[in-house]
């Protein structure tokens, strides 16, 4: 069901254009690249917050003409500012495409106005959860009353980038957003090849890797990876707002590494988890299921002095699955983790340590894949977590001892 | 209740000793410091599993004469052959202080064996729950028949050091495992000043910062900060055993961080969940109540095309309230979050790249708070997110665009 990309020119990053959509400069003054020069134009984008003024920023980097418009004029003018495009004036092209970027809440509204004022358009929406927003455009395509028909439906196709900030609005959009990040290409039964393949290749144009998938199977996969993750890590981060002062004291990095998504956005969220009520309902009733379970074996231990009576078997199944589950996460390169080795390196706190790290770290010749640094509680040393492909951790661990680095394997 | 260590030598962690007792080389020959040189010794550690080897690693690193004995007759010879310590010979000194490194289901058993044992020495144990191994050792103390009296519990004076892996065993242990992290000193009402002394000072040879707290507050800061944390991620982590393998391919740096700590020990974790069910109960109880509420709320939209109906203040509660919670985790270095400011630069995945950065980096004078690498779905390029004070991420950005870097702010 889920197709990789071809490797064509434009499914590639292009960090130049990034760089100069990112930093607000000459947003439609650069150079196209000769893949940019031939994408659809005019791209109409309608509604300028953190994703629709994102892709705003890497469209208009790439030399595309980018319309934008939004309900909130001083959102609309900050976008225009900002470089990721420009309002449509009245003797301007009709869009070749059209991007819807609102919430699940309003999306499909906004579909159906699109569908209906440019009538050869192709009209995606980007928002987060796929199966509502299509039933409410084919509502909207049944109705005789309605200001479409069944045949404008074919030009509609959903798309979901996966990515997002913590923080949210136009002021903290930018180009690179999307950069090697899925994006997921929802056709129906009935799109039109053509606006699927527009829409797939709006993908790669951001620099995202495309892939397609039916808006049910989207919206399961979503639940599992984003949805029901934010829902734990906030109802961790909620159990903390009444945790005694000094038990913070002793957080580290499972903490916050398990919480840190908790700071997300509270009106999204609920829109998001509202609109897919239906596919993310079913996970969270198992994983309370499960936590009653756990509490049941737990109430057995409590208030008894010797911690070896009662049961155990719910709370240890509990931690066996986990590990279970969190083995099938693909790793940050699309292989299984068992193909990536770690070894754990001393980094004093001062400037430009880090960097002779790497530098020696480059000078071995061994490859990065990924890299995690640690501080805890006031202390002037970190803690580098250097990931290798396995088998060439060893050299890397004696290269660096050879050169005085404190290095631990694991 | 919870103190700062004094500005002692021995409280900076030592990378040159550490160095030596995780390369495994001449773990009691290297010349110790003078700091290392009047730390009582012998010191015997019962137990060489991850934390008793990392122990006996860091202090015969420091120079410390450690004993070590292990109820497996192979985990003690391996660390023995790791350089953890040596096995007590007949003749050898009785130790000053016995370390019980054991999960809490055993703990208190070697305690009381210890303070039997050794009627000299302070004895400490390190179990990740506290309350369940005092009040053991309490109950033998007033035991007539038991081999310890009252006047011994004065020498016993719990400990955890916060740290640990996500693999267990002597295999993993390494002698800079505590550097930088807290040690909680636990001490109890009739606890020696001198044994509490020594504990303390335990966790200053080994790097880490010791602060005092007595074990109930002990056993509810963990239960907020570690053993909710570990349940939540293994709750995620288990709806992932039974998601579709498609699914998984959607999985961002959110879902890796949110789920890390799943991979954790099933057997370890069910006794520390058991130990302290008490003070985590009530924790997880709440999240239970408040998803009730979530799910509650999510029902109303199951089944309905318009995601418009409803209510959605259960969930948008539990997000805000996440924020809240989430905000009052210390930052790394102690400080508040707000403190730090974070920059994204785009890498390209080549040798080399991640070092001309760090070194370009700190040729601008900017220190480094903290760095986590992102890479995604098999795509050659990363995503650093560079943490610096709050106020130099203006400087630091323009000097790295001028340098031709990829920046995004935020």
């Amino acid at each position: 069901m889920t197709e990789q990309p071809p490797a064509a020119p434009s499914a590639l990053p292009r960090p130049s254009s990034a760089a100069s959509a990112a930093s607000g400069a000459s947003p439609s003054g650069s150079s196209p690249s000769p893949a940019a020069a031939s994408f659809p134009s005019p791209v109409r984008i309608i509604g300028t917050g953190l994703i629709g003024g994102s892709l705003g920023l890497a469209l208009s980097g790439a030399g595309v003409d980018v319309q934008i418009q939004d309900s909130s004029p001083g959102t609309e003018s900050l976008a225009v500012e900002m470089g990721a495009g420009h309002r449509p004036g009245a003797t301007d092209a009709a869009p070749e495409l059209v991007i819807v970027a609102a919430p699940p809440d309003v999306a499909a509204r906004l579909v159906v106005e699109a569908l209906a004022a440019f009538p050869d358009a192709t009209v995606c929406d980007v928002a987060s959860v796929k199966a509502t927003v299509l039933s409410a455009v084919r509502r909207a395509a049944a109705d005789p009353a309605a200001a479409i028909s069944e045949s404008d439906l074919a030009r509609y196709v959903g798309a979901h980038p996966m990515a997002g900030r913590e923080v949210s609005g136009v002021i903290a959009a930018r180009g690179d957003l999307f950069l090697a990040r899925p994006f997921v290409v929802v056709p129906h039964a009935t799109s039109r090849a053509e606006s699927t393949a527009l829409v797939r290749r709006l993908g790669s144009e951001i620099g995202s890797v495309p892939l397609v998938m039916d808006a049910v199977d989207h919206d399961l996969s979503v639940a599992h990876v984003s949805h029901a993750p934010q829902v734990v890590a906030s109802l961790l981060g909620a159990s903390l707002a009444s945790a005694p002062e000094r038990s913070l004291e002793l957080a580290g990095q499972g903490l916050r590494d398990t919480s840190r998504i908790a700071a997300s956005d509270p009106r999204l969220w609920m829109e998001i988890l509202s609109a897919n009520a239906a596919a993310v309902s079913p996970i969270l009733q198992e994983m309370r299921d499960r936590l009653d379970e756990v509490l049941a074996g737990l109430a057995s231990h409590t208030g008894e002095d010797d911690p070896a009576q009662g049961s155990r078997r719910a709370v240890a199944q509990l931690i066996a699955d986990g590990n279970i589950g969190v083995r099938r996460i693909p790793g940050r390169h699309g292989g299984a983790a068992e193909h990536f080795a770690t070894i754990t390196v001393l980094v004093p706190d001062r400037p430009g340590e880090l960097g002779r790290l790497f530098t020696e770290i480059g000078e071995t010749g061994v490859n990065l894949e990924d890299l995690a640094l640690e501080h805890t509680f006031g202390q002037k040393v970190g803690i580098a977590h250097v990931s290798v492909q396995r088998g060439s951790e060893g050299l890397l661990t004696q290269a660096l001892r050879e050169r005085g680095w404190t290095v631990a394997e694991g």
